[in-house]
């Protein structure tokens, strides 16, 4: 499939793609000043991810402001699967996510997949992905999100609240649906077969939650949409309304290439990373420097293959001044990379020592974040949907 | 696949097929007096469904015997899919059951797949399996199971026991297994694809309920034989014991061929049909005999082919002399069709006047059979299981 080619698939993907291509391979819209102004008119300001095209394309973004502001029901989805401790490539989307929930006032809903990634990882265990979901909702917590509006599900532990609308989702999608839009093969175990029935029935919980139709909002990684494609496709046919997306860029790894992944942890900096282990990790980045200091006085450097201000531009310095000054001195050669670096990696640790302080606070409070101390399991026959 | 040519799968059966054909097929093993002695040593009595081989083959009911007789842990599993009410082929699995249950004195295990149903029949709705679900079980506790050592779960309700052992189970086969297992397609719908690893789940159960490795014996329909065929290919690896299989014909429908069948409402005698409606289905039925009367008195009529016969020598005339002087009377001329016919109607007629008094009592004590009510589901991480 033609996706596959520009290697995007939601375990699978590439980072410094050609986002615009992929725009048309998935036939996502670009984000542009009208949804961004519609945006301001509810938030006042915007975060600088919108601002700096970080999160970059939508479907139904604009519907989804539009029934926020007529005073219809919405919520937020997005996930997480936990295989392993969290990198900064997984908390981009959530510090987006959780001031959309600050401006917005509205729950977000958060699964965890563990049995996804015990499906998808070989030699994977599923108490191993389970107890991973439970250190990555430390991440959530302390990234502070809002414990009353915040309602974390975790797959293997609270099937039922998915199971009676995964049912019906699961009869609606064959598998040559499933093989042209994840690339499954004969080989494919029959518990990733099943899987999007599960991610694509969380988009309609909040409905069944709520008993009314909602409007969803899905931040995440452009490499989810797949699913969001079928989810879309079949709502109407549900009687719940589309679920709208709004698609990040890839946190480039440290490395040459690729997105940060578990794959590469030397290229990955983890939220349990030591400050000092991190840092280091910083300071052998890859960048868009010169060979030598004199060449990179003489040509300057070049930001825009550069993993170092990736960083900045995608977490690091929210100060839109200032990242272009930063810019403009990488590329005059006034900046060195080891200064640039150096400059990252004591943000970084920063960073890191102050999350990891609110990290160990928030493991009393797990329990009020959970979905299942809050609600009831949508009843198997009263579901809202049409049948 | 080979056992296409003979039309045995679960969801496709013709009954009068070859049956030795079919063991050799399916690799199970013909029962023999060895096994039959061996559970005599235990129950002291034989179910005429043994002695008449309407039970007739087996997987390791030896070793499920051997176990029992050294104290090892043992269940009993069965299941039923819930598309509509209960008809006498469905009941006859579990009469032997119930008198299992009764001479062993242990668990019964009891699956309504009332997704699958759902997932199988298009236009179906989950509503309507769900509710059929709670129909048969008025059956079941109609038939006279044991309230304390019978567990009924119900799979879109009960999903929270089943699932920490599906995923488990579902990570192991593929799509090419199923496939040839199943005859499933690129059109199959994921919902089927993955159902196989909710019923072999529920094999399992019995060991993560009780704590400890347990035998499981599963009476059944031979029709459900490929589930248990890669439940026993996995169960070793997953540190359970392979479940084990005694396997019924099909009951004929009272027409000229096929297995009692929904397809065939009005060759299929339901326990909810009137009385005298299943008195004429029963008049109404293909018999083994002649053209006319004249030519059934000269040339005598042929038990084998009839349904009739069939009738009484799987359900209805447990008395081994007098099955053995209807078949000859048949044989030799001496007994009609139509008295043959009234006399099965009025049996029939009788067993559905108790069986629905009976029924109308269960409705008070469903909550008693289920599972639900009586255990707590297994936790994720100290499942007995390998992993």
């Amino acid at each position: 499939m033609a996706s596959d080619q520009i290697r995007i698939t939601p375990w699978e993907a590439e980072a410094f793609v050609d986002y615009d291509r992929l725009l048309k391979v998935f036939g996502a819209k670009p984000l542009t000043e009208y949804e961004i102004e519609l945006l301001r008119s509810i938030t006042k300001d915007v975060h600088f991810m919108l601002r700096r095209r970080v999160f970059y394309s939508h479907r139904d973004f604009d519907v989804f402001l539009q029934s926020y502001i007529k005073g219809m029901k919405t919520a937020l989805y997005t996930g997480r699967g936990p295989s392993g401790h969290t990198h900064l490539g997984h908390i981009l989307p959530w510090i987006f996510t959780r001031w959309l929930q600050e401006k917005l006032n509205i729950d977000l809903f958060f699964q965890m997949t563990d049995d996804e990634k015990f499906w998808h990882e070989e030699g994977q265990s599923i108490e191993l992905t389970n107890s991973y979901a439970y250190e990555n909702v430390l991440d959530l917590i302390a990234l502070g999100f809002d414990e009353k509006r915040t309602h974390i599900l975790i797959d293997t532990e609270d099937i039922r609240y998915l199971y009676p609308i995964a049912v019906r989702v699961a009869k609606k999608i064959t598998f040559s649906t499933q093989r042209s839009a994840f690339g499954f093969t004969e080989s494919t175990n029959i518990g990733m077969i099943f899987y999007p029935s599960l991610q694509i029935a969380m988009a309609f919980l909040p409905s069944e939650l709520y008993g009314e139709p909602t409007y969803v909002l899905i931040p995440a990684g452009i490499d989810q949409d797949p699913y969001w494609r079928i989810a879309r496709d079949i709502a109407p046919s549900m009687g719940y309304p589309k679920p709208t997306q709004i698609h990040s860029k890839l946190l480039p790894g440290l490395g040459p290439g690729g997105k940060m992944s578990a794959s590469k942890p030397e290229t990955a900096i983890y939220t349990t990373d030591p400050p000092e282990v991190a840092a280091k990790k910083v300071l052998r980045a890859y960048t868009g420097g010169q060979p030598t200091a004199e060449l990179q006085r003489k040509l300057g450097g070049n930001p825009d293959v550069c993993s170092v201000f990736k960083m900045f531009e995608m977490l690091f310095e929210e100060d839109d001044k200032k990242l272009q000054e930063r810019y403009l001195a990488c590329r005059t050669g006034a900046l060195l990379c080891g200064e640039c670096k150096a400059v990252l990696a004591e943000r970084v640790a920063r960073f890191l020592r102050d999350h990891q302080l609110k990290r160990e606070k928030a493991r009393d409070r797990i329990e009020k974040f959970l979905l299942r101390t809050k609600f009831d399991p949508p009843p198997l026959r009263s579901c809202i949907m049409k049948r």
